[in-house]
């Protein structure tokens, strides 16, 4: 009798899950993921499953992946060398085509995989697909030339819209498509935000490594719950985001000035953290919202 | 932290349910509610808010309900004198007109109102509506007049499968109507067995006051997990049955045989006995399936 | 031979109608069908075949009904006692309880069954259904508590739209939703307005014991065949409408400002007085339009 | 006052039309159109109302017209001479072309501006259009070479049903079109049967100028009202029918062996015969049902 | 090898078309076809070839023809005098008749067997069909009565816009409607010119027998190959334009103010010419475009 | 001039295609791509630009790729070595990595980029999408373990339905999934094969390095223009076919057995042979029909 005592006790779980079930019924989520919580195989099939069960219960997720290391992995396994410029990867014709092949071929149908193995049908895409990820080439800090990198000028969201309402979950590699047909390497952070930005999202979840933003970068527990668009630009102005934040930060503030109601960045690496933030009251990690 | 580790934990339960969300994902589900389970106000809420889970998680309910006690009540109110020839209400002009009034009137709309309580759109129908439930007048046991008592002839699922592509939940009063227009006494038991097979229905789930079918009727721990058609017929047939039970049992025989994958007796005063039956492995009560 | 001639005739009448179905062909009519001419059994047969009738010819009837005097009916065969200020009835939570039962219940179960017997599939359905008629509760005259009296606040028409869409005729009892649910007594003259206006509806036909507005209230040949919306508040001012009538010509000025094109008050005693209204050029009744 | 009473009866009528209305709602009715019934404007103009009344009125009215006379006319007016083979029109270049230009360019606009003048929009389109009725060139009795003769072999009626889909009454003239493209003068009785059995229509309604089939030619007294497929077949073979009938019978026959319910022969001259075959329980002239 | 040799260069046609083939894809064209143009059977066979290729590669093409030569040539047949008042033909009951049983009977017949020979699904219709050209009386110059001649007042072009979607090529007379229902003699130019208006089409082509409007009426190297609006307004005013060209130019003028984008007069005799216009850079004749 | 008569000339090219281009008009055709027609830059865009031209003359192609060669240098690149087995490529976790890494990463989004330059959206999947190709492993000859290599045992073709329902070119990599969702690796030949079959294909075209089946191996002038299924699997037994065209040979049997009409092998480094097999009478290759 005590496994239905169990049971009715994950009722009661599943009945407080309602009013969050409600609230985000319909609502496209565009979620971010990559770093480390992608590496690690056991969290990557918590967070596909996640996905998954945000789809089942009403909701429309879409997966925007990163995947830089895998990239320097396979570069390194070619005999090619990464270079960075302020953080920025120098895209020459070599890398482009490895970081096409690796996040296309290798990262985005991994990710296919997993939240098919929840249950869901995945369709896996680069941006270049259906020229979803219009982009142009972008110029590097003190006009450096970063080679095939791109920023996005327009995004064209009908192939994803007509997946998404086929029931499908999108898996988009931030691969943009030049007004030439060339592949552009976009950072993934903006790329969901643009995503997130022309599919009206109501929400933009980053999922990184760090908890959230810090007021002091070196002190987790200060932790900012949340700010406004305003408050964003003055800290970025300020100088007092780390640099592996700020484009995350950036953003967060492109998708909530484009018509996105919040953007969150949360721990990836924390189990459920996806689920955590979307089905309780407080949330976790850094909220971003507009003035 | 303790909540966010609480939170995880209910993620935890919301990810094992993902199995049966997806089996059940669709799925149309015919809910018998009636007896003591349908008078506790509390239990009500919670029943109600069950149904409204599962049509949140992708599942098409509709509720099928009883209301003796309560018609019973309002005769008494009205100095009207209840009749039963062997359990059948003997259903004469007065006392369809306040069967009829108390159940479509009274009874549907409150079920109705909880339902939307728990954030779906809910529609309470009688079967007169859009001649939902064809009926004809039933003979009682030796030929006995038992007035306006039918039973179901002939089912048009066109109005309810309308409202439940139309995102509502229907709540259905088994007021069947005649050739001529009039209203008759369905047993609400055979009314949801009826709706259940026009509908093409996985299952019908009747919600009563006992655990389920009982091998000893005086021995709670008999209960019968799982029987075949074949077998339920061999248990009415040996007068093994309670009369409270034969009509309940009588359904799912019918249920199954008109196509229904699986007809279920549960106890609907255990909290969320619903949500237990469907989202379990093993499932509480008594199920009934084809040989 | 004179038969045929006598059909001749017939059809000749039916080309004559053609014009008037031309023109409201496709045109939503909300009928607000109420008092003595609802009591009369041999009347409301014919009422209800006029409306089938209107649906057959391409029109899209909606009935709106009233029953005050079937609630203090069976407020009194209950030993309830009826309290009204100012002609509107104080409705405790036993009064509330015995009005939606009844009209729900009873008095559209049996309009709709009248409809259906014409031919034409019904619905009837309370305002709470589908929270068609979202209300609040309405402070009485001098601050009176009415209990659960409401004004309709939002109406929303989606679930009668479809039921129209899916050809079914809707007969609505106006039972309003209050934001937390709970029934509310609305007046079925405004409930009938508030649904016309948000219906986008052509007409509002309200179907009285009376032949109209009378210029002299004591004098049946003052009918006053037709007024505008200005005219119409002018007589409001000057006291000289009955009480009776107030509500009906309150409900005729809010329709047409709401949009409605023409709102009638008609004597729904006169057989056909419906289908005079609206196939005939010079009607019957008076008439209210726009400035 | 007496107006009113004037319009109670009338509405009465409509009334009475309801059961009828109901029967053959949404029903297509093929109405073959020819003959003397044809040339008298009052007449053709009540035919097209009548027509139109049906689409108001919820059937799907096709027109298939004939013009023997109108050709003759045009033919002797240009100098040529009609050339006649047991009752069929031998069709050379010339012939064809007139009778294209007449029954396509005059008559069937004609009949369209009528239709349009009752309300109803109105399309006009050859068998040739959008390739509606294939066919092949006949030979003549006795091996005859009858010129530009043909019979329907297959009917294509998309274009028929997307253009009543869209609320229009087509008239069709009964020119066919040859495998090569070339026109074929078509019989309209026959382009009527062959049109509604490919609609699947539920009555052939022919106007003629005669009462319908007499079992003695000479004695309009010995009207048959009703006959099925068999003794149809005998009455032909037994020579009993006059040259006019025989392709009206023959087509009533090809009809109801198609799937068509009833096939009707009546007096088109007779004002709203129409209306009194299909608003009658007796009905009017001569009807074929299967055996 | 020879074969595959001229059929590789042919492909390679195929495929230099590509651009212009995306360019124009899902574009309305209105063609106005007539003049001599029209009565060379072999010239006319190659237009409605060409008319079917814009069809088959994704072009929404629809014919507007004209007819006086085939008008006249019946009259006189038919023994009647065709009277002109600066070029508008005089139309009195008779020329309306034989103009509109000629059109529609005969002409638009004749094109659209010759598109539904080059393989597309063809519809004649009349500009009274469904209303779709309504029109009033036109005063002639100095007042001139020109009987049943008739100016386009507003274009219902929703049945043409089925037949397009449906998938037929439309082929559109140039017959009037008036308030009252007769037919009107409307100039093709015109009809075609408001059409492309009403229609939002991307062109209008106007294929007659002139290689397009000269700079010196009498010298053919002189032909202008684009104007604008306001220069084709000049032209008009300064008399330098032929009798024959005037009303072509006005209605590219009357098209492109009404938002077609380019509308061009090309010479209908040249072999192609439709395709050559569309699948070339240059084009021939003249395009006129706005300001 | 001489420009003109050029485009008249190509204009009449056109003009020839079109009875080829209506009788392929709606179908569907697989293109299977690889071998050494697919190294070669210019012909790759050739392809892709003919591939484009069908859809834009509205047939509906598919692309299934192969690239054995390119799997080949870049496990050479990261110093792997490829094993072969009867020329079924043995593949470990290593080359299963590579081979979907190349196909998916580079080789389809390559193709898709060409495709997308002819002016057509495109959409590049992997065989997992979707759950695209549903596959289990292979035993090898004389029951070698392949590794990851697996045959097709059910496709679902829904995504690709939608995808080319949605006006997309779909690009297909051979990649199964297993029924535990990992990659294996397809036979680019049979997966087109079962991918036609699925889509109900009209035509399957394998573009190779080869004219097509000669009937002496070594003699080009032996080319078979068409044998039948019972032909060609004689052939096969045999021996008389080379081991490259083993594969594509049963493909072509596979497909024809499953109900595609007719399947090709084609030279696909011949320039437009794929336009050419389609837009002439006698096509070039070899082309296997039912018997």
């Amino acid at each position: 009798m005590s496994e239905h005592n169990d049971i009715a006790a994950r009722a009661e779980v599943l009945i407080e899950a309602l009013p969050f079930i409600q609230r985000f019924r319909g609502a496209t989520i565009v979620v971010k993921y990559g770093g480390a919580a992608m590496v690690d195989e056991e969290l990557k099939r918590s967070v596909c499953a996640d996905v998954a069960l945000l789809h089942f219960v009403g909701m429309r997720p879409v997966i925007v992946h990163g995947g830089g290391k895998k990239i320097s992995e396979m570069m390194s396994r070619l005999g090619l060398e990464a270079e960075f410029v302020e953080g920025l990867r120098v895209t020459d014709d070599a890398t482009m085509e490895v970081a096409e092949m690796v996040l296309v071929g290798t990262v985005a149908q991994d990710l296919a995989a997993n939240v098919q193995a929840a249950g869901v049908s995945a369709v896996a895409i680069s941006g270049r697909d259906g020229c979803t990820l219009g982009a142009c080439r972008m110029v590097g800090p003190g006009g450096a030339d970063l080679g095939h990198v791109g920023e996005v000028t327009d995004v064209r969201a009908g192939l994803i819209r007509d997946l998404i309402a086929a029931g499908h979950i999108v898996v988009l590699s931030p691969i943009g498509v030049s007004p030439e047909g060339t592949p552009l390497n976009i950072n993934a952070d903006h790329a969901a935000a643009a995503l997130a930005v022309s599919l009206g999202a109501q929400k933009l979840v980053t999922l990184s490594d760090v908890p959230g933003l810090l007021r002091d970068r070196d002190d987790p527990s200060t932790l900012i719950s949340e700010l406004t668009v305003a408050q964003a630009r003055e800290m970025l102005a300020s100088d007092a985001v780390g640099s592996g934040m700020i484009p995350k930060l950036q953003s967060c503030i492109q998708a909530v000035e484009g018509g996105v109601e919040r953007a969150h960045m949360i721990d990836g690496s924390r189990p459920h953290s996806l689920l955590i933030e979307l089905f309780s009251e407080s949330g976790i990690g850094t909220m971003v919202r507009s003035d």
